[in-house]
């Protein structure tokens, strides 16, 4: 069971996260609209390592060009296919005369995930030649012969009578949950759903209780469609959150914006304790001694799908909101914003999606830690995966070659200088490893982490969280029935 | 259970798969010895397509030079990491100081395919980084960038004592199952051996009843060892077979020696029926068509561990020779020899190793058909494999570019034509499909398959075998105990 608990943010947060010289151009995102495409020109001076010299890309997105030094798109071009404003009538009206095929709501995040580029040069859900070599190589070879990577499955899953109702129609009209018609499914191809083989591959276990595995795909139908992908509108989830929801394109006109010479990307599932803090922070002195001028963290939490005992989405925000906002991190070289893709808990696999995604927004530097993705086993007292392969799988994964990949060197609590810092093993004794399991044990439990683990702030908003969802399920349930 | 029974193979038969000018070269096979490397120039008239343009390879054994025009061995060139006569002496007293790991034969069966250079560029047992990216990627990035392929893991597992045992020794012996010493890893890694997610991964499954799996990964130690290998002697087994047993270097000098312009393996682990004897001959038919002046037919029965079900290797290679010798097919144009590796079973991840494996043999076509190395799903009523994705994984899998694949059409026995035929969709009903299952049911009861199935020598070795067979199941225990 998940239980959201929908807290606040007051407007001030919306722009912790941007330049102050860019404060006056931004709130377009705000209001959920598209900004006019505007190419910022990047006069950045090369970097003396020519491995690291920015190179530049073009990326055409809905005609017009978007240019960025610091890393090309997989495939070259950014995939936007979100239906241009002056098609969308006739666009909806012809999906209003195809066969339907009802979306659920992890559907809907996918269909967003691909609509904006995050998947790119993937241009709908995959066909069965792009599931197969998914599901076997973690990439796909393009036309050109170049390898691009592409870890997860990335599948919308259909019934026996949905297939049948399909018949032989070339394309098909997907609805969203509430039955609005979200996009169009062009040159369809439906073929099997071999869900032992997908789980097999993409896990590394078929042990009941993975849960992605359990929401998502036991439930769902025998068969897979893939095709090209129209969508009538930008994903919105009307959550009070969709102002940090920045498409690729958008973060590429961001780093631009802020003369970014390197971008680096921390995908985060979970609060932000002072030691992953100290890691960005560090990460960040090392590229400047590395010659970079401008490098920007983007600050990137996952925003889809997530667990039960996660913490949600707009508690952590909120959480990463105040730390910005204590200063443990600078909002002048840290932009936030919500990665749209839900998460497999797929550990190898999945940190290869994750590394990938953020390539198409732009970043050139991705840093990855102990497990990226992972999760204890399911029915055995183990991680479900080998903590280093992560980072190994992710250093020789096919298509990632051009991102430069950063493995963090291990934080934990220092209990003789009362603060997160890099793990010393010659004075091992001194140090406490506090677990995301542990760090939420504290904050259900309403027990203090030792000085230092996190700033003050950020801890209350966990506190507050776990207060609230103790009251909740305290609750008793002839309440709420 | 697998029960074996033992044929005399007439010394006739030996030569039956080599060119007559040729067949008084050629005893030193048989003999087990290796032969002088000699360098066959071959001057084959280039073909027009200039895809099909045979390629200028260089592959250097032992210090000698082997050249072929037909298709360069993975990695560029051919591994032999056997010892030089002149060393095996003092690299065998090495071998006695060092920590030993004791092999089962089925490590043998991978000793063997390691030294000859059938996995190449693999040099010996997969370490860590090869194994991840064989798990993952069923590739190997080169130093140099290029990616080879590599989809099965190629590992040796051991026990915790026997990791004790080697504690921080850099180098081991390997020991055969009978106690001889058969080669030195150097350079040794020891990592994890998850064996759960090696199966998933593989098999697409971790379903019990997979044959591989069973026997040999189950019972096996929660360690792998990785290093380079040193084989002290080519591997023989004294099974009066050992002279089909030719290396990928022997293939490509009878290719040469053959001027073969075009060689096209046939894996199979199956006696060979008149529909496989139509397939090969018409991709002869196809080649010339295409151009080649001398295509050349590696049939190539796998000789590594089968289930117990199959038939086994002895009256397999009995029957093959029988069908060269009922003219089926031309012994001019056709060389029968055995491929040493193990059957895993998997699908669509083994297809690219069986594939990859006579690359290195000098094969540059590779046919393949309806679920390449499938078997029933262990627990459900069902191929474990679409019999479609082999061909189609195959297509796709990186590092396979340079080789043709040809997927074959579908023979069936014509029952209005008294043959076997390719399938002719528009009067489906006068074909009759038989499966291995069904031929091994035939020879099992004693019935006669439909006239022109199997040409009648080959017939009458599988129900030879069969009987012998049944007499053994039939004899009472008491008498064997």
């Amino acid at each position: 069971m998940s239980l959201t608990i929908k807290l606040t943010i007051t407007p001030r947060v919306i722009n912790l996260n941007l330049h102050p010289r860019q404060r006056t151009k931004i709130p377009a995102y705000s209001l959920g609209f598209r900004p006019k495409p505007i190419y910022h020109s990047n006069a950045l001076v090369p970097i003396l390592d020519s491995n690291k010299q920015p190179r530049m890309s073009q990326a055409s997105v809905s005609g017009s060009v978007v240019k960025s030094y610091l890393i090309e798109p997989d495939g070259g071009v950014l995939v936007d296919v979100i239906v241009p404003e002056s098609e969308r009538g006739s666009k909806a009206l012809e999906a209003e005369s195809l066969p339907k095929v009802r979306l659920a709501k992890i559907d809907v995040e996918w269909v967003h995930v691909i609509s904006e580029g995050w998947a790119s040069p993937l241009k709908g859900f995959m066909r069965e030649n792009e599931y197969l070599q998914s599901l076997h190589f973690n990439s796909l070879r393009m036309q050109n012969g170049t390898v691009v990577n592409m870890s997860l499955p990335i599948v919308l899953a259909i019934d026996d009578e949905t297939k049948k109702n399909i018949g032989s129609s070339k394309d098909v009209g997907l609805v969203g949950p509430d039955g609005d018609l979200l996009a169009i499914l062009r040159s369809v191809e439906i073929y099997k759903h071999n869900k032992e083989e997908r789980i097999a591959r993409t896990w590394g276990t078929t042990a009941p209780g993975l849960p992605y595995v359990e929401e998502f795909i036991t439930p769902a139908g025998n068969w897979l469609i893939g095709g090209d992908l129209e969508v009538l509108k930008t994903i919105k989830y009307n959550d009070g959150l969709d102002h940090y929801r920045l498409s690729p394109r958008q973060l590429r006109e961001e780093f631009d914006r802020r003369q970014a010479d390197a971008v680096f990307a921390f995908q985060l599932r979970n609060p932000v304790h002072n030691g992953h803090a100290l890691l960005m922070n560090d990460t960040r002195r090392r590229l400047l001694e590395m010659g970079y001028k401008n490098p920007i963290l983007l600050l990137h939490p996952l925003g889809g799908f997530t667990k039960a005992d996660d913490v949600p989405l707009d508690v952590r925000m909120k959480q990463h909101s105040k730390v910005l906002e204590d200063g443990v991190l600078d909002p002048e070289t840290t932009i936030v914003s919500i990665f749209p893709s839900p998460m497999h808990y797929a550990g190898p696999t999945e940190v290869q999606w994750h590394a990938k995604a953020r390539i198409n927004a732009g970043a050139n530097f991705y840093i990855v830690g102990r497990d990226p993705a992972g999760m204890g086993h399911p029915t055995e007292k183990r991680d479900l995966y080998d903590p280093d392969h992560g980072k190994k799988v992710l250093s020789m994964a096919p298509g990632l070659e051009k991102l430069n990949i950063l493995p963090f060197r291990v934080a934990a609590y220092d209990t003789m200088a009362k603060k997160m810092a890099f793990f010393d093993p010659s004075r091992s004794k001194d140090f406490l490893f506090i677990s995301g399991t542990k760090m939420r044990t504290y904050a259900r439990t309403g027990e203090n982490p030792p000085d230092g683990f996190m700033c003050p702030g950020g801890w209350e908003v966990l506190v507050k969280y776990y207060e609230r969802l103790q009251a909740e399920e305290a609750t008793p349930a002839a309440v709420s029935a």
